[in-house]
């Protein structure tokens, strides 16, 4: 038997004696995600700090993926396997993609699919956490090319974090915040990321701190 | 009672003494289409050439409509209406608007989502008219800007056509026959359309004549 | 005869007892200066505050300019005027057109076009004002969607005013400011522009009292 | 001394016995080109045919390079080695950097800065040969995205050589001609290039070939 308290703030995940099978947690993203399960990604940095007993984690993230591809794979990929928790973490590739391929996502269809996305869920009695683009670019003085436009894109998920009362990681927040205090000479890598978007070790790290916080704080 | 006989090649609606509802037919697409049941647009002409008694038509065309546009609004804007026949017009936005918004489909995923349309379609039961995008420009030397990507996002549509043997409208194809023949100074627009796009009187008439033969022919 | 001063903070043009001709200035730009000429253009009101005996207004903005549209055309439109200033204002399109029709200018061919306009300008002894483009987009809190990159081609007109030690008109830090007052809506138009990028009455009187500090300050 | 011959046709050096220095050729173009100096590159294998007496080879290629960069960098790269002849091969980045970083080269721009190159190297006396950029996959049903935009480009290049009666190298025109008789698959690449864009062995011979005919071929 499992009780789920949750709240507008945080997110609970009370897991009572009589339990006796663990949460399970899928990370549903793109290829940050499907690198957060190698050695040393933040889903295996949080595996070592999340009891077992308690925490189940698996990764479901493939290169590349915006919120339309995250929508037609989730039966597939998501739901099949029966999750407790789906925490989704998407939109550099909504955005990047603008400028890459010509093929970025539209503001209202973005916010469109993650409604479905959120709703599909939802519907399948799964909890659901949401996360903002951390970064494309490590520059603290507002001017990597696509800054206004994950701002933006952030935002929606703000908004929806309040419209659903879901949890929220606001990675994007705390990457600008981590990096304000630790890039003085304005780099656009190197700090949390290898490459202005994916995760060196101490930003597999900061991640893990960030979800581990939403995961496992008690309201 | 109706009698529906389909074939690789053409398209039956074969209508009975015995049928009291005209067959009720939704034109599923972009600008292009929303156009088409204004007065002199290809819709309106269709309705004066189709029997009402044994024809219904309808528009649902919505100015720069993609397919997962399509794919989302296709509830409320065309199932909820109970078409027993759609014939799905896009793809021009797809190709487009990776110039002129960085939004356009990937090619993997445009497949992906027409076949989501077609089977939710199917799964109502609705029999499926496919068309390919006619022209983004009409110069016939194949110089158009997107002259290649049209080509390409019109033959995942034939390929569709095949794989669930559906009628197919190649407006594609018709359109670049029409042009070569009436285009001899190789213009970009003015001979099918106003605009590149947006078709003209002929235009609105050639296009009413192809998908009026797949609607009527009976093999 | 003519004495000129400058300084790293202002801009100095003190016209003797001894000039018989007015100093003429010509903005060199997009479509905002090509409609600044128009009655209540920004180049319109400074006409009307700048002493006609001392200063001589010519606008040569042409729609859709980038940078090396100015160089291209510096021969024909300026330097045959033979002009003593020419303020360059031009970076939206720069940054806009790589979404709009993905022929945007790459970041460091933005600086070199541009130190090649200054470099050929001050071979013909003309003195050269410089400008920041000033918004795409008026929401305050940074989520425009070209915030980012408008942000980075700022600074590098920023870097080229300290470079060359040519007075700057920054105007898009005096939008930012003046927005950040004003628009306690987050509206992304309405305050100082019409459609998020041309001005409005607001906006063309905002610029005038911009240019009018450089072009007439002495220190 | 030396006399030239040309012709709307072909294009003359004739070296008189007269001659003690072999004519310099310099190929000023992209990633193609600066691959094309590398062993068994194209410019390597006209090495090995053209006598060492009689041509002097040079490459000036840049990854990544579209026609404004050659204008921007010709008075360094190519004018201050004094050839006598330059082959421009360009125009593959700027049509494909509209879709891979929305810096792709506006059309009628890329017309005005190929003419400003060719009239540059003129008024130094140097010969100019054009070529069509060759290929952005090596599909033959005319459905690689690019195909019509890199048509587009090469008619301009095209309408550029019959304007200043400048030799020709068509690759877009000679790619798709062996391409038809050699891709029965419709492969996008594998026939003439390694990736869509750069030449495999084959390709480097058979660009070596089409240049070695317009290099030496007298009328």
């Amino acid at each position: 038997m499992r009780l789920l308290l949750t709240s507008a703030i945080g997110f609970v995940l009370a897991l009572t004696a009589f339990t006796f099978k663990p949460t399970r947690v899928i990370f549903f993203g793109d290829s940050i995600t499907q690198a957060g399960v190698n050695s040393g990604g933040y889903i295996d940095r949080l595996k070592k700090v999340l009891p077992a007993d308690q925490f189940e984690l698996m990764g479901a993230g493939i290169g590349g993926n915006k919120i339309y591809d995250l929508f037609l794979r989730m039966d597939d990929d998501v739901l099949a396997k029966q999750p407790d928790v789906v925490v989704i973490w998407v939109g550099v590739n909504d955005v990047w993609h603008k400028a890459t391929s010509g093929t970025g996502t539209d503001p209202d269809k973005f916010v469109k699919f993650y409604e479905a996305v959120i709703k599909k869920l939802q519907a399948a009695n799964v909890r659901v956490v949401l996360c903002t683009p951390a970064a494309i670019g490590e520059k603290t003085d507002m001017t990597n090319q696509q800054d206004g436009d994950l701002n933006q894109y952030s935002q929606f998920i703000r908004d929806l974090s309040k419209k659903y009362n879901l949890p929220l990681v606001d990675l994007r927040k705390a990457f600008q915040e981590y990096d304000l205090k630790n890039n003085p000479e304005n780099k656009d890598r190197g700090i949390l990321t290898t490459d202005r978007v994916h995760l060196n070790d101490v930003g597999n790290q900061f991640v893990a701190d960030q979800m581990q916080k939403v995961l496992t704080t008690a309201k």
